[in-house]
């Protein structure tokens, strides 16, 4: 079938799914979600006409964003995940038997229960116990001090919009202050290629606020560019989440290889981030 | 302007990319040859529909194409690049002190001749006296066994058409046959997400071929999928090229972390490759 999704994320870039199956469509308080059966990729969620997940590679973007920090911890018992309504950070997580609560604070309700009807491999995980939903604005929740958390993960949208706060030095800060004395954080931090300007000023924030942060990047084939990165805050170094065990389950992404690897900056950007 | 480019090389996957200006184009005997000046990734060469190469991110695939091998070489004094008319890979292996000679065995001579009037950046290359440009087919050059070479690379579009025939057992044959013992080759091998089956089948026949093989992963935020992969072929391992120091020249891309790190790849298609 010749239809076709098409995502526009940067000006100079377009990214097209051929689409086999609008499966759900509607406008929230908050943003259009859109969920759609592609070709190859599988089932997908689009929020206001972004792609946010695929069933085929999702578990890159995932898995790296939750065990990196997660691992640096190596048992952490509580846990906060920001935005993440997919559920699927929140399976990745709950991997940890160590785990006694995450948090998952996710502004859209919506969003939580489109994905629980529409997306069963992560919706079993809502009925954790071990789970706390909160639908609020994080900026708002975080600015009320509910740490400490072992592990952070901002599982956000672009920096757009409402999102735009959650791209700036103050919600690093936040973050920060809401992390236990060995915790560790991560916050989704766009493409290296694209986004150089806003990276590198979210980094020199983060040299500012832990003594050990770290950029680093994962293939994710369906995002613009190819791939995503994160900034890891943290006053321990990612290097001590290599000799942690992993927890429970399999990865589809992760080994000690390409958890090493993901720190390894093109050398212009490993240059501009230094400078 | 509202102008795009779309490319699309997979039944399930578009790209485009927004255009300023076409620059050239032409139907040469053995393909359409497109250049366009697009927006943010500059200058682009288009070659049957899909996108080569583009100003601002072709680094990461040249400097990791030539130098993963060269480097496990040391001080390559001849070598073959199979494909790559455009220059740019030339421009790399030029860098090497020690080479005495390097053949470009490239199939279309307008390839070559409308590069060097558009990409001012790759066209000086081919004024070096240690460049020899055999426009033929490489198959049939290969063939005649005009080795050995110490490094080959491997430039190859995609296996469509007439290049085909470079993605199968027999091409990856001629080519260690043309190596030298200590030589190392790669050749461009796609996409681990999209094309696992025909990687798989390609790294099985390395393993009859060479005592080290390996595949390696590098981004390319142009291309689908954001990012490309190589078969590595040598009897020497990679990590061998970790030793040696880089020629003269910059590198945008390659550093020791990215080298390693290239060569670190997702679970699932570790364990693919593996079994």
């Amino acid at each position: 079938m010749n239809v076709w999704f098409t995502e526009q994320l940067h000006p100079f870039l377009r990214v097209n799914l051929r689409v086999e199956r609008i499966v759900h469509e509607e406008r929230s308080p908050y943003q259009h979600i859109l969920v759609l059966d592609t070709a190859f990729f599988g089932r997908t969620l689009v929020l206001d006409g972004i792609i946010q997940l695929t069933e085929l590679d999702n578990a890159g973007y995932h898995e790296m964003m939750v065990h990196v920090p997660a691992l640096t911890v190596g048992a952490p018992k509580r846990a906060l995940i920001v935005g993440g309504g997919d559920g699927a950070a929140l399976v990745q997580m709950l991997r940890y038997p160590s785990l006694e609560e995450v948090v998952v604070c996710e502004l859209d309700a919506r969003v939580v229960e489109v994905c629980r009807a529409y997306f069963p491999a992560f919706a079993r995980a809502w009925d954790d116990p071990r789970v706390r939903l909160i639908t609020r604005d994080a900026f708002a929740y975080l600015e009320e001090q509910p740490g400490p958390f072992d592990v952070i993960c901002a599982d956000t949208t672009d920096p757009i919009g409402m999102a735009e706060r959650l791209f700036s030095a103050e919600f690093l800060r936040l973050i920060v202050c809401a992390l236990s004395p060995n915790g560790a954080a991560v916050t989704q931090c766009e493409q290296p290629y694209f986004d150089a300007a806003l990276i590198t000023q979210l980094y020199r924030a983060a040299q500012a606020l832990v003594r050990h942060p770290a950029y680093y990047y994962v293939a994710v084939p369906t995002y613009p560019g190819g791939g995503i990165g994160f900034l890891y805050l943290s006053n321990q170094p990612w290097e001590k989440g290599l000799e942690h065990p992993y927890p429970p389950g399999e990865n589809a992404y992760l080994n000690p290889q390409t958890h090493r690897a993901a720190f390894a900056l093109p050398e212009f950007f490993r240059k501009a981030l230094q400078s």
